[in-house]
Formats: C-alpha cells, structure tokens, sequence
C-alpha cells in the first residue's frame, strides 16, 4: 500500500539523506512502539541559506520552509530507522523552537511548516500534539529546530 | 468515587472549553497508557488580559495564575479525551516555558502555578517530574506555555 | 556485573546526592518502562560557582563542566529510583537548555558534556537522541539545564 511513500512522490518531494551524529548521540532511539528522534535544525531553504532571528534576518516565510525542511529531515531518519515511511501508526508530538526576535510572537506560524508537511504525507495520522516556541538562539544560528516523536 | 472531579468541584474551579485547534495540530494523543497534551498558552488571569515577559509586563503572581490557568487548560482537555477527570492513573510530566525578563531567574515559582493545582486536583497521584524554563518569546505574547504528559 | 557502577568508580566519579525536591513536583516518575527524570540544573563546576549566560558570565569548556554535573545529578537519581546504575536498558533522550548570550551558537558543545559522561559510564547504551537549545534565562541563573529520559 505504502501511501505515505506514495504521497511523498506525488507531492513532488524527496528526503535528505539522513545527517550524521557528530557526537555521542543518534537520530532516533525505540523504546517499544516509540520512536523518539532528535531535534534537527536547518539553515537551508529552497537553495538558500537561511541563518538567525526570524522577525529580523529571516521572514515569517522562510522559517515556515526552514521548518518544513526540518520535517523532510524527520522523515529521512524515519525511514532510516523503520525502511519505509509506511511503519508509522501515528505522528504523536512536534515540538519546535523558533529562534525569535524580541517582539516576534508567531512561531506557530513558523512551526506549521512541519505540522503541514506531516498531515500532507500522514493525513489524519500525521495530526499530532504540540508546543512552538520562542528561543534566544540556536545551535549554527538556525532559525528552527523541531523535535518529533511517533507511534510505530 | 470520582475524587479528581469532587475535588474541582470543592475547589470551586470550573474548566474553560477545550480549545480548539486552528491548524494541522490537536489538544492530545494517546499512545497505549500515555496521554500526551500539547502546549497550551494563556494569556488571561482573573478576569484579566495579561501580555509579555514576568519581571516587565507582568509580575510573577500574576504569572503564578496564568499558570494555574494552564493547568485548568489541560485538564479541561484531559476530560475531553477520556470522559473525566478520575481515568488518570498518574500525572507524569510538565514542562513550564515562561516569557522572562533576561534578569529573571524564578521560572520555578512561576510554573508553581501548574504545579499546585494539579497536586491540589490529584494529590499524590498529581505529583511530576517538571522542567522550568526561560524563554524570550512566546506566541502570542503569551507569559506561560506548559506543556502535560500524563499515565492513564 | 554492575558494569555501570564499576565505570563510574573507574573514572573515579561519585554521584551527588539525590536532590529535594522543594515544591510539588518529584525527580522521577517512572510509567512503565519508561523512566522519566525531571530537569537539573548545576551552578556547580570542579567546586567553582557559575551563574549567568554562556558566552558572557561563563565560558564554552566551564558550561561543559556543568552539564557533566547535571549528567552527575540525573544519574544519582536514576540510583534513587532503580537501586544501581545497571538497571538502565538504555538511554534514550536527552533535551539540553543553554542560558546563552544573544550571539552564542553551540549549545551542541556544551550539552556534550551531558551526552559525553552519559556514553562513559554506559557505553552504546547510553547514545540517545537529543536537543540542544539556547534559552534566555534558566532557574537561579544556572547556566545549564538538562531533561532526561531513560529506558528500563
């Protein structure tokens, strides 16, 4: 059946090949029908390379593609973890972190980059709890970092 | 026996409607005994409207009551997903987020607020692990943004 | 075998104290096998005293220190809740908050510190995923706190 595959392919979208750990952590870890991945950030939209406080050197309308990046980077551990998009019963929790101007308040905004992507690829299983954020900084200057959990 | 739902009722606290979800997220997601509550916001303490960073716009009381708003947030969500109150096995998890001055430092007494009142609602069984931190942004420029897990 | 408890002593470490907890929340809550340890901060580094942002009023290998410490300080919880240190199937998540001046962009390298002693002591058992984020203040100006998820 794969229909979360198929719906990738006819959206058009590829994943990223999945990023090495530089240090003493991993992608993803399972604890029994959870699938815990790590916070990933990204710098790059759409060719660009996007880098600071949204609300200052980055749109509202770049962080949402920063933050749907970071989504295609979820799914690449995914299926680097499970073999195919296809294992997942649910998309339970997103939490994202905005690198944020003082007076920017919309990182919801921001954050539905992810949340959009997962219910195009997931549908209805792809609706999920979560928390957006605003930080002072983050790691390589991002302007996003999202961290997910499923139900395997 | 309903002791969580008697004891709100002698507490003489009543639950605001669930919120509803503007986006591709929702208020909970259960995955086996765990219920996981997405972050919820409030900018409303007592009848008033309270904006911005504790320790400028707003004091840590009135902080303390945004908080224990929350909390009636998520309990008011917890009903809605499982009938009532009393099918919590146990209150597992809170992560407090507060809007804070850069010089303030008592993000605890803050998220306090959550705290109390779910130990006041379920007693021991209320009891959690808890993460309190400083942030220098929320949406809508909301004080406080806690977040709830919770053994069913 | 005890080979967690015996690493420990070979790298020559002892574990604080348990903290107290002083309001309505507890270290540990375990569901299942799931053991959820709340946040710690240290303001403690090699018998130094460090308040305040990475980057201005404390320097990248200090922070480093500190979150040893708070890797130190979950592990001496995990020992309260389970009896030793060997009862640990794995570690699964790690969620890093730096205090951070405005410009400071390697939370990585300073949550290292807790990643790093967590692989010491449990080898690739102790490899988990991770978020490493900047925040703009943290509870008593610590300049490091950590969240930890184990599996048992």
């Amino acid at each position: 059946m794969k229909i979360a595959e198929r719906k990738l392919k006819e959206l058009g979208l590829e994943l990223p090949a999945p990023a090495e750990s530089g240090a003493n952590y991993v992608p993803f870890a399972r604890v029994d029908d959870l699938l815990f991945l790590g916070g990933v950030v990204s710098t790059l939209g759409k060719g660009l390379r996007y880098r600071g406080r949204v609300g200052e050197e980055v749109t509202i309308e770049e962080a949402y593609q920063v933050a749907r990046l970071c989504a295609l980077k979820h799914l690449s551990v995914v299926r680097q973890a499970l073999g195919d998009l296809d294992k997942v019963k649910r998309i339970v929790r997103v939490v994202g972190y905005v690198n944020s101007a003082p007076w920017f308040a919309e990182q919801g905004r921001v954050i539905d980059g992810e949340s959009d992507l997962l219910v195009q690829v997931y549908g209805e299983l792809g609706r999920h709890v979560r928390c957006a954020l605003g930080v002072s900084q983050l790691p390589f200057n991002a302007p996003v970092e999202t961290e997910l959990l499923v139900h395997i």
